[in-house]
This record gives C-alpha cells, sequence and structure tokens, in this order.
C-alpha cells in the first residue's frame, strides 16, 4: 500500500493533502492560540474570521453577486430537496423539475408535499444515461422555478449548458460545484453538500438571491427557513464549525490552482485522458451518452459484472480505491474532483490498459 | 500565553486532549489506511465501523434499552425544536412544556407550529434563576408528554431529578448529556448538540423509543422525520462524519474516566470548589438559586459590570478563557464539561480569590 492512495469516492471524496495537513495542526492549537479549532466559541472573533474569510473566497471564486446570501447550512442536500419547496412553494404554485437521476427523483418526491410539480423530462428508461436538451422539454409557464441536477453523480453526466428559459434556475450542485466558472445571476438557489468538491461532510453550501428570503409560509420552523440564516450570518444556531474551516482552506487551496477557470482545464484534462481510454477500448464500455458525459464522475462498464468485480479488487491492491460502481448502476465509476490528482488518473488509465491485456 | 489555556466556553467545549491528538493524526491518514478520515465514504467498511463504535459505546455508557435508537444527526438541537413535535403531534394534539430559559423557549414557539402547546411553568420573571420543583406544576392530562430542558447553559440550572409524571418525557440534554447516569426508560426523545459533553459542532445525538417511529404526519419531508435516520442506521444521506468519528473518541476517553458515574463524581468536585468560593465571599454572587445550580455552567456576578469586565479580562490574559457571561444575563459563567480539567477549577478559584483581594 503507498503512503497516500488514490481515492476516487464519489463521496466523502479526496481532499487536497496540504489543506488535511494544515487541519491536523488546527485541531490540536489553532494559529498557537492554547485552544483547538473545534473547541472555539463560534462566536469568538477568531472562529467568526474563519467564516468570514470562507464566505469571501466563495464569493470572490464563484463571482456572486451582491444580492445573493451565501449560507453555511447542516443536514446535506437531501435536506434541502425540501428547503427548496418549503421555502419558494406557497400551497398549489407550480414548479417544474427535470428528472436526470436518483437525486433528482428524491427532490422531486418532497417538492410535491408542498406543490404542484411537473416532471418535464426523465431520463429513468435509459437508466439516466444523459440529460436533456432545451428542446428536449417545456418549463410550465406558471412555473416558480426550475429545477435541475447539474451532474449525476451515479450515472456520470453533466449539463454542460444550463436550461435556457426565462424561469429562474434552483439547483443542486453538490458534485460539481466550484468545477467551472458560473453565471450566478441565472439562479434563485445553488445548493451543494461539501463533501465532494469542497470539504468535508456536514456543511451544505446555499447560495440563495435575497428577494426570496421572504417567501416562506408562516408555517415553516425557523431553522428551515432560509431567512433565518440569512439574518444571523449562518450563525443563528451553532453552525458546524470544523466543516466551514475546512471549506475555508479548500478554497484558498483552489484560489492558488487558478480558481474555477483552473479547475475547469484541469478537470477537462483528466477526464479527457479517461474518457480517451474508455473510446480507445472495445473492452471498456462508458455508461453516458458522449455529449452528457460528467468531467466530475466517470462510469463506464466491462464485458462482464466478474471482471468488473476482478478489476475493482485489483486496482484496490494498488492503491486506485474507491472505483466500484454505484449498485443502481453497476460496473465502475471513477470520481475525479477538483482536488484529485492528475497523476491518479494517468495510473489508472495505465492500469486499465494493463488490466485489459490480461484479462480480454 | 500557556501552552494550552483553559477553555470555559460555553460551547463549542473544551474537548479531551488525547482526542485532538488522535483526530490530528486521523484527518491526514486514518489507522495508517493511507487515507484521510475526512475523506473516506461513509459506506466504506472502515468508517461504518467508526459508526458503529460510537453507538455501541453510548449505548453501554448511557445504558440504552434495546427499545431506543441511537441517530446521529444535522442541524443542531435548535432543528430538533420542530423535529420533535413534527414527529410526535398530530394537528390538535397537547403537550406540556417547562419555560426555563431561551432554549426552552425557542422550542415551545415552534412546538406551536404543530399542536396545542401548554406552558406549565415559567422562571422567566427571575431571569431563569432556578427550575420548578414536580409541586410547582400539573402537566396538563392530555399532554402527550412533557418537554425539560435538563440543563438551562445560559442561567446556570439544572434539574437534579427528572419530573415524576405518568408522561413520557422528552428533553433536550445538549449541555449535560453524559455527566450523571440516567433511566433512559422515563423518556421518549432524548437529544443533544455534540459540542458541549461529546465533541465538536456538526453532530446531534437524538435517542427515540422504537414505538414513536412512526408517529409522524404523512406531509412531514423524509429528512425530517425520525423513521427515515433509525431505518437507514443514521446513513439515509452523508452523515457528519467528522463529528461521529470525534463523539466515538470522546465517548472512550470517558469510558476510561469510569463512565458516567466518574464523571458525575468528578463534575460534582469541580462544582463544588467553585460554587464553596462564590458562597463563601461577598464580592462573587451566584445567579442560579442553591437547589438548583448547575454542575455544568457556575454563573456569577461581581459587584459592578465594569469588575465584572475587568475579571473577564485579567482571566483570559493568565489563560482562563471564556468566563463572559451570555448576554442576556452578564456577569461571569465558567462552564466546565466533563472535559473540563479539574486544575483549571483550582486554577481559577485561585484567580477569583487572589483578583477579590485586589479589587475590594
Amino acid at each position: 500500500m503507498p503512503e497516500r492512495i488514490y481515492n476516487f469516492s464519489p463521496g466523502p471524496g479526496t481532499m487536497p493533502q496540504e489543506v488535511l495537513a494544515q487541519a491536523a495542526k488546527d485541531i490540536v492549537n489553532f494559529n498557537d492560540k492554547g485552544i483547538g479549532l473545534i473547541e472555539m466559541s463560534h462566536r469568538s472573533k477568531e472562529f467568526m474570521a474563519v467564516t468570514d474569510e470562507a464566505e469571501s473566497l466563495l464569493r470572490e471564486l464563484l463571482d456572486i453577486p451582491a444580492n445573493y446570501k451565501v449560507l453555511f447550512m447542516q443536514g446535506g442536500a437531501s435536506s434541502q430537496f425540501a428547503f427548496v419547496p418549503m421555502n419558494l412553494l406557497a400551497p398549489g404554485q407550480t414548479a417544474t423539475y427535470l428528472n436526470t437521476g436518483v437525486w433528482a427523483k428524491k427532490a422531486i418526491k418532497e417538492a410535491e408535499l408542498f406543490g404542484d410539480i411537473k416532471v418535464a423530462y426523465s431520463s429513468a428508461d435509459s437508466t439516466y444515461n444523459h440529460v436533456p436538451k432545451d428542446s428536449d422539454y417545456t418549463v410550465d409557464p406558471a412555473s416558480e422555478f426550475l429545477y435541475l441536477v447539474s451532474n449525476n453523480t451515479i450515472y456520470g453526466t453533466q449539463f454542460h449548458e444550463f436550461p435556457k428559459t426565462d424561469k429562474m434556475l434552483v439547483c443542486d450542485m453538490s458534485s460539481d460545484i466550484l468545477s467551472r466558472p458560473l453565471d450566478i445571476s441565472r439562479f434563485g438557489i445553488i445548493f451543494a453538500g461539501a463533501q465532494k468538491n469542497m470539504g468535508p461532510a456536514g456543511v451544505t453550501i446555499a447560495i440563495v438571491r435575497e428577494d426570496l428570503l421572504n417567501r416562506a409560509p408562516a408555517t415553516v420552523p425557523t431553522m428551515f427557513r432560509y431567512k433565518t440564516h440569512a439574518d444571523k450570518g449562518s450563525m443563528f444556531n451553532t453552525p458546524p464549525c470544523f466543516g466551514i474551516y475546512c471549506v475555508g482552506l479548500v478554497l484558498k487551496w483552489l484560489k492558488k490552482q487558478g480558481g474555477v477557470k483552473g479547475m475547469e482545464k484541469l478537470n477537462q484534462e483528466k477526464a479527457a485522458l479517461l474518457y480517451a481510454a474508455i473510446d480507445s477500448s472495445e473492452f471498456y464500455r462508458g455508461h453516458a451518452q458522449v455529449d452528457s458525459r460528467s468531467p466530475m464522475n466517470v462510469t463506464f462498464n466491462l464485458p462482464t459484472p466478474e471482471l468488473e468485480a476482478q478489476f475493482v479488487k485489483e486496482a484496490t491492491t494498488v492503491g486506485l480505491d474507491g472505483l466500484k460502481g454505484h449498485r443502481s448502476v453497476g460496473g465502475c465509476r471513477a470520481s475525479i474532483y477538483n482536488a484529485f490528482p492528475k497523476q491518479g488518473v494517468i495510473d489508472l488509465v495505465a492500469f486499465m490498459q494493463e488490466f485489459e491485456k490480461k484479462n480480454s
């Protein structure tokens, strides 16, 4: 086993090594203040500075306009599936959803508790192997918003362009936030669990347009209102301090890599290597349709399930870990988020070629 | 500044130093597996073992009966203020609450969204300086449960005995869980944010009697149902992995200290030292009534607000940190949770005596 393995896990995913080293130091003694980071009051000057820096880096890196709030929340993206319709839909109001995978489907289920939900498109019949083009569906004109999942982790698909519509977009970006530049002004709400591209599990970031903060009906509990968290700078209650701190470190690292543009370039390079390896072989078959391919999660099959199991097992023994596909798709999946090193992709491609030679 | 300060913060609170040291190691390389703890899939064998161990230690230390589920959740105790009535009260059903401080009051506000809430007692008029005796109030006979906050962090009060009633108890134990033995069978639900007595911010523990899991009305979103989390062993979605891991380490440490009985003895010793210092002086005045005094949070005043500010400031310079009282009570507060070392209390008492000599 090498000193550090290559971790292809879909999430929690690999993190920059320098972030881990810094966190290890600060956990015991933050800034040499004689107190560990995770023991500090969230209202201390020191921790408020940590939160402020994380927010300002995110604003800078994603070019977030001033009329959007950045919230550090808890509960994962799965809680946002309920937060969004609770905050945006009064009874009888309509929203349009695109069903491009399990996470979209789960979001639809929660939204149906609160409003009249139109599912304008579903790729379920093709095991979610693609995302739709604008011309493939119609957004109900009564819709308050169009909801989509930008990157579908399980199937390895991504919207390369966001839908063009006069409705505001609401988007689950859990598995590709910060991987490419965005025009935030087209979105009402963007949310993302941190544990794929931003940090550890336990903190969820929501970017919410200010004018949407006052729409929640009076029946929504305090903690489930975006406004509660926006009004108190994510400090209405004790926030997930360690998670916020780590997100800040990851963002600092990301800025040094050239920001989201630098990341986009690197992500495209990594993905191109892997997709080229798949396309140049009869042994490996990509799951996602070519024009929907994700640069974050690369899904592929081998000739038989037995070979797939053997592939995953042998890869693990040489330090290429976490390549098993999701049970709903089978096969293999290489998750190569922002922090995943290019060398790991190069090593995987070499392993794939060797494995093919031995087994075809 | 000493190498490690004494951290009297009310939460996030001080943690055992050996827990911090272990976490620092595992964050970079968990069990020498070449992968950091916070990068590992929550569904990996290794992380499942972490969660299982944390749960089984909690069961052992609190002697939790088999018909209770232990859930690792997110959102803090503040989210539980809504979870409890959402899961336990159908429209028109009744519950009785005891208003012993800000956190009880906030819980009452959320409960009123879901049921008919009777506030049987309030100590608001005396700045919450005590908790009621059983004879001070009546539980509405139609109540589904009696809700209380076992320890009131801000005011330094604690229920030394839990109410005797034929109703099940629902209890917010955020600031004194694991500080003393409990008869769990008297409770329907116990919940607690981890960041005072169990670990870092970002994980909330709920102990829920199994027969209560099916009571949530169909209108409650998936993520806000206890059953969702119970059915999937707290892995319905990505849990707050780092928090769960740290709770496990704290529980291991706690077991070595003699478990909750060992903790109770130590906590009583620490609190006795501090209350004796207050009672033996005319300079310091305790905020809480003597028979409601908390062994976790010791609140006291000095002759003037100016002296209080000076006290807090001078204490900080000698490494006694976080002694400022909550703005709603003023004065000083020493939070001396499980992990707070006895030597820190001894040092504080010495500092108090010296400060009194110089300033009275």
